[in-house]
């Protein structure tokens, strides 16, 4: 009963998903799903790429959080357009969500949307909102079992940022290990090791956001 | 049409959730259900419980994961009962799986049931699974924002366990602020600042958990 009514709200959801996809290639904007953990640092990635992506193309946000404007108050400093969703309880963005906030935007004038998903490894990764790709970002301070312990977020992850490397030296986390759980699960998904502390990979991170998004105009 | 849905289900969960309560409380087993997001700490927080007063009580875990017997495993190693529970893609833990689980524990052996859920820091929050208390586990890695971002697990919770403290001086962590959050959302919310890498706070958090199950003895 609880699988049926799954299987009804999420081919729902495709179809409004498959309707957004198709409205952001008509307006060449491309779309990232950014997911993670609750305080894996989306944030603060989205902030660092904002800082040095915003002189190339023009981006805009939506933040998707349960409750409060916060994320979406820290985004605004940077000068670009952003538009919180509060889901109020709930535990994940879905397409007709996102293409709300999509309508409040003037999407003549972007280039990259980046959609920032509620702090989540388990339900955002089951419904697609429309986006280009899906990318994932995992602290290291989360563990390095965690990949085969929440698979679906990077199977469906066209990257995974291994955040917050700078901490590494007071962690037990195993890069290699890390590594090779994700190649399996995943087999040619990009990995990038950030630190929004120290600037490692945000360049590396950039350079390659900008090379998809120059592919579609 | 999906608040409805919800409704039943939350309806149907809290209904077992009761029996579940009521047999616990006959079998004199004191259950905590422990939450927080992935890679918190839960499971190293149970081991060092575990290692600190499977002298003194008997205990038992229930592990809730999506995939993997990985946690469980680490559990065994402590010789003490663990059930693992896959939910193959769930969420969330509920008053069925949890039940189902305990069926196969010999409760009369046990004063202290502690059920890790998947890691999660919204959904778990809306499911009793019958527990006496809900403690929340968060690491201060995750960010001081946490608390007013994710509102209701804090609010269920008798319990905080600020985690991971010794890495505090590496991160932008407000501790003041945190607990601040924390009070003015759950006024007597007990808040333990712990490490399982140093030990600090673990006696005080086990202390305190033994007295609990003193209690109904």
């Amino acid at each position: 009963m609880q699988v049926q009514v799954m299987k009804n709200i999420l081919g729902e959801n495709d179809k409004v998903a498959s309707e957004n996809r198709k409205f952001f290639n008509d307006n060449n904007v491309f779309v990232i799903n950014l997911m993670g953990s609750p305080g894996s640092g989306k944030t603060s990635l989205l902030e660092k790429t904002i800082a040095e992506l915003k002189d190339k193309i023009s981006i805009a946000v939506i933040e998707g959080d349960l409750f409060t404007a916060k994320d979406a108050e820290r985004i605004e400093l940077h000068e670009v357009p952003v538009i919180q969703i509060n889901t109020t309880g709930g535990c994940h963005l879905d397409a007709p969500m996102v293409r709300r906030a999509a309508d409040s935007l003037d999407l003549n004038k972007i280039d990259l949307l980046i959609v920032e998903n509620v702090g989540n490894l388990v339900c955002p990764a089951e419904f697609d909102v429309g986006e280009n790709i899906k990318a994932a970002v995992l602290s290291i301070t989360e563990g390095d079992d965690k990949p085969l312990k929440y698979p679906l977020i990077f199977k469906e992850s066209a990257v995974v940022l291994l955040n917050k490397i700078d901490i590494l030296p007071f962690t037990n986390f195993n890069l290699e290990s890390a590594r090779e759980d994700l190649t399996a699960l995943h087999p040619g998904i990009k990995i990038i090791e950030t630190s929004c502390t120290t600037g490692a990979g945000i360049p590396q991170w950039c350079e390659w956001l900008n090379s998809l998004v120059s592919e579609i105009k």
